[in-house]
């Protein structure tokens, strides 16, 4: 092809995916050779970082993608899901708009978790001692981000989020085979310490902050972390939708109708 | 260019918008001899179908696209877009959100209900008395689409949706001026009158019966009566989207937080 | 009912709307009462607002709706909608994924020239100088926010984008009937003449900077911007969305087939 | 509390989760005892169906998940993901807007091919032999849906899509262990024969095709298929848009700007 033709297909440029006719590579590897041989979370890792996961490293991602999946219909996500069925949508349609809202509130929790674990990390790094890099940050983090600590509280699980010990296990175990570091788990820990001993109370790390313990021993960016939630929530989310297209319903609200919502002349001017 | 370069140009194909540096004209019209001079109803008609729309005619579309702009929290559209923005995202992405589950239950009865609007004028055009054919097509249409008639009934508003009689008195004017056939309205009334008397009590005109009405006396192709109402509805849905980014909240789950939801094992397998 | 009751109406609070069987309020005026007497701007700005928008205001209103509908295939918003209809979704599934990318770069930059306008006419307030006040602010903005200053500059449309003259003359126009202060064309101005200074080349104002200006003028508050933006694109987006369905095609990419795309392993590891 | 809590909470109503403080259950096990023993791929089928998948069936599934993921930027859903992000757009974002169009023709042709393998089995159940259930089932399916057959044909990987082979060999060798039927290996390569029969050209069995002979003989619902493939094509989705985010650029169009697209007035009136 003559050099126009060049410029359009560079326009779109990518090290994933290479085909011809009748064959497929990711990554440099015939798709046939990935079947069949890689765990869905070991092609999740490759797809999407190109590095192979193997061992206690892709139990842990798959231990943090399973534990992600739903928290229930009052979780935004999961209402909106089934919200969407009864308007008459398909499946996919549904899917996004509930993976959609998955925003900083709700989905970025886990990337921010990571960035503050890696802030606190690259002080330690520094030589500064762990309490004092815990506690600095922190603060900083406030300052800078707001009062809310990404991966910590929860209006509902107290004083233990069950899934996140559950996890930490977990990474403890893989810390002690060698598979991976276990210092995210010790900051981890440290920052829930640190919540409970300003408060007087437990601050519990959430699901959030326990899979960015994971996603941070994997050496996974921030933003990734948001993605891989999403990817595992879209389980909860697709199963609450197909839960809910078979119960039926037309249009429905979120509450039961006679409620309406409360009329207030002064709430936004 | 070369013939790659047309076949690349080529592939992405329209009448609606021509450009080159400094100068845009949709339709064959420069930019700047619309702004100004296009009411935005004028301009939405004008892109979708290629029409000028005038006097009464464009009247009509306005009162349309006025009337259908937002049916308050209990509409799935309006909830979903004041739950996504507490999640932390934007307002585009709470305004995609909502507008995506305008689906065939939600947003579709207006695409439908000038489907069957036409249906019956076709049969009236072909020399079928006006009450046979609202009672043929409308059994007819229970056979091939199922118990709901589109446009019609109400679950809030009996025995009168408000937006359907003005809607109406509307389409009467226009009819009387001259600008409208009045037909659509006719038979909008005729089917009203018949559901009324199958069932013995009333089934109100809605308000996509209603909208739907001017759509079909605009000779609007009945898909674009969805994509029309969608253009209302975002509205509401904006509106609606911006006043929960005043009030604040993080993560609105559909429900008070302490009603939770009941889990029914048997509910599905 | 009791207070059970109370509270689950409570969690959804709005002044917009208010409900009975039979009458629908909007921001304490009967829809009825709305319908043919408010344009669609005018009903867009008191849904949004609460206030009413009268004479020069709401031309300038409905200009900057009208300006903004549309640029063209090479929108990603446009291309993804028209890619949209060809997967088999309906026309609010291919709007709602088009109007989901009107995002920080794309839809965004409207928000943030109002925000920048806003920042200027604060200075100048405090009693800066224009002048001063444009180009202090334009350096903060920069170390603050990055190189690029929202609403100028154009990649395709030089020297002038055709849309921002006609939109400043009509609020040249309502400035000398009294309806606007004109403030902030002349800040719009003031900005243009900066950027042509500093790079010695003309760095026209765009869409965005155009309708922020009439924004602005109105007291619009940014996210808002952005808001409005998506109510006028949508139009657009309908309108090529509908073409590409009576087109036709089936998962149009965005290339024609045989030019693909291009492989390079190195692209990201 | 009261019978308004009672209606408010029933309102929600699912068997997928149970919670109570400290508590978080499945489908009535505790989270905490299928982290780290469930795999992703069993997660999903318990959190969709409730059925325990394990052995053979987990493998399929498991294959199913990894083939599927990616087809390249040629394919709309992954365009429209990497154009998403240049808009400035979260990950989240970028993956609803892709996820948005797996539609009846983009994501839809895995679950009618699980219809269409449904009706040819009940046939053959009813004891029609297997060639004639096969051809009179396209026949029928041809009538009723159109000349395309879902799952089968490829506008680029001829003769064979090499992930159909892979997969069917992965159903071959389940079935010889006896953890499913078989048959709808065998109904889908009789398919393919009847289809090259009838074109005197391969039309080969595609990703659709094949993964929904897995889904099939797994018991999967028809529409379940869709959605199944959204989790597994949002993992090339995600892939390509963090790709694109760290390549950059800013308002990405479909093709290299200076194509621009081909106006012609008389493409829609």
């Amino acid at each position: 092809m003559s050099s126009d033709a060049e410029d359009v297909s560079d326009w779109w440029r990518t090290s994933i995916i290479d085909m011809e006719p009748g064959r497929i590579a990711f990554r440099g590897r015939p798709v046939e050779a990935l079947i069949g041989n890689f765990s869905f979370p070991q092609m999740i890792w490759f797809m999407v970082t190109g590095e192979d996961l193997d061992g206690e490293r892709a139990t842990l991602l798959e231990a943090a993608l399973v534990a992600a999946v739903d928290h229930g219909p009052q979780a935004p996500s999961i209402a909106i899901a089934r919200m969407a069925v009864t308007c008459g949508v398909d499946l996919n349609n549904a899917m996004a708009s509930a993976l959609n809202v998955l925003g900083d509130v709700h989905g970025g929790a886990g990337e921010q978790a990571v960035e503050l674990y890696d802030l606190i990390a690259a002080a330690i790094a520094k030589g500064v001692a762990e309490d004092r890099a815990v506690s600095d940050r922190l603060e900083l983090w406030r300052q800078e981000r707001g009062k809310f600590i990404p991966g910590f509280g929860h209006r509902f699980h107290k004083p233990v989020d069950p899934r996140a010990p559950r996890l930490l296990g977990l990474v403890d175990d893989a810390a002690a085979a060698g598979a991976v570091s276990g210092q995210f788990a010790r900051i981890g820990r440290a920052i829930e310490a640190e919540l409970r001993a300003e408060k007087g109370l437990p601050v519990p790390m959430n699901i959030d902050g326990a899979t960015a313990v994971i996603f941070a021993e994997l050496g996974c960016p921030p933003p990734l972390a948001r993605g891989l939630f999403c990817l595992s929530r879209s389980v909860g989310i697709l199963a609450h939708a197909w839960e809910q297209m078979q119960q039926g319903g037309r249009n429905k609200g979120p509450t039961p109708p006679r409620y309406r919502w409360t009329y207030d002349p002064g709430e936004t001017k």
